[in-house]
């Protein structure tokens, strides 16, 4: 079987102008991998009309799921739901049970027009909880709408990823040593060649005191990950490299 | 004038994996908006040549600016100059001024093919320098091609910028308040219509005993920035938003 692909659109000004450093890609990528979905390439974008239905749809005519972060807050310059509507030739409009659910969370406030605009979902959405402020996610078609607040995206993902839960697990191992890249490169190449159906990735680390290399073993099958990770190993340990397992 | 348009690259599968969290992008869209020059879209894709190469076409046609980071470094997985050189229509080359350089730098140590990899690019590339691990960056055109270590890619990316800051400067101001964006948001869009040549943001902070927004204005003009943040800063204060200036 091969794996679902997903692509994802952080969506906002503060992103792109680096005011606010992006965490969203990083945890759904994190978790979209560990259960067995392929990201395929995250893209930051303004908070632009224009920009949004473009990628939504090309995003969404190339992948299987599309996430995207951001834009569906109370203010004048949150535009994504709007913008997700018209990419996917929708109305946007007044989503009762959206409306019914700030009306409850506002009970003891005011539900402002800025509030209200919250509810203003494409026809025929299907809401994604959000238990910490209310105000709903929203899914049409293979298109999945998260806010982003860090927070509450990380909630409102995992009680809901159980749903698309259904790609192919990976499996991984992790290995440290003491040599650097440009001693073991030649090797770890080498391996790479022996085991195609691998992903085999090579990070550098510095610490205070010490430097090494970080490798990441990854792939469908748990016996060739094994096979590769201890031909690496033994390799490392005979090198005097002080390969550690993870 | 136009204020120049940049496109950013991030390269790497620890990256899209959710292994790493990428700082690159974040610290590239910092500067760049600082300097003048307006980042329209950030990527992030694997080290797959066919993507490489799309992605550095595209953005090489589209953007004053391509900035790339990640996959130059001596390991087999390091395959960005060579898509690169690939993208450009280029022959990969082993270049002298880098060679010689990398000798110097491992003349106490081997100098193995995995590091003599770093020496090899794009023909007619210029060098962009690297004081801390000497395998230097490169531009061909108007595309940059960066390391992947943050603290690396910083260090050029510093002595390197000066000669392409020739964008034009943002003045910025941010504003506080205690206000919910529920309550000023219907305000502050009233505002945002009356300066369509400026970009207003608003950011709800969650702080451990106190919440509010923070509020971000921008533009060209000095004057424009400072009148619509005078306008929104005397609301805030009549509405007992305890607005603060910085």
């Amino acid at each position: 079987m091969l794996r679902k692909k997903s692509g994802i659109i952080i969506i906002g000004n503060e992103i792109i102008s680096g005011k606010t450093l992006d965490k969203n890609s990083n945890f759904l990528c994190k978790r979209l991998t560990e259960i067995g979905i392929d990201v395929d390439e995250v893209c930051v974008i303004k908070d632009i009309e224009k920009k949004i239905i473009e990628k939504v749809r090309f995003f969404s005519s190339k992948y299987d799921f599309v996430f995207t972060t951001g834009g569906i807050g109370p203010t004048h310059d949150d535009i994504t739901s709007n913008s997700v509507a018209k990419a996917m030739n929708l109305k946007l409009v007044l989503n009762p049970e959206a409306k019914k659910r700030l009306e409850k969370h506002y009970n003891d406030d005011v539900l402002t027009n800025a509030r209200l605009k919250m509810a203003y979902l494409p026809e025929t959405a299907s809401l994604i909880d959000n238990p910490v402020s209310i105000a709903p996610g929203f899914q049409i078609k293979n298109v999945y709408v998260f806010p982003g607040v860090p927070k509450i995206l990380q909630i409102m993902f995992e009680g809901f990823f159980e749903k698309i839960a259904n790609g192919k697990k990976i499996y991984q191992k992790n290995l440290t040593t003491t040599l650097s890249e440009g001693i073991i490169g030649d090797y770890i190449e080498s391996v790479q060649k022996m085991f195609l159906e691998l992903e085999i990735g090579s990070y550098p680390y510095f610490k205070k005191n010490s430097f090494g290399v970080s490798l990441v073993i990854k792939g469908d099958k748990k016996t060739k990950v094994d096979q590769a990770t201890k031909k690496i190993f033994n390799y490392l340990k005979l090198a005097n490299g002080n390969p550690r397992l993870f």
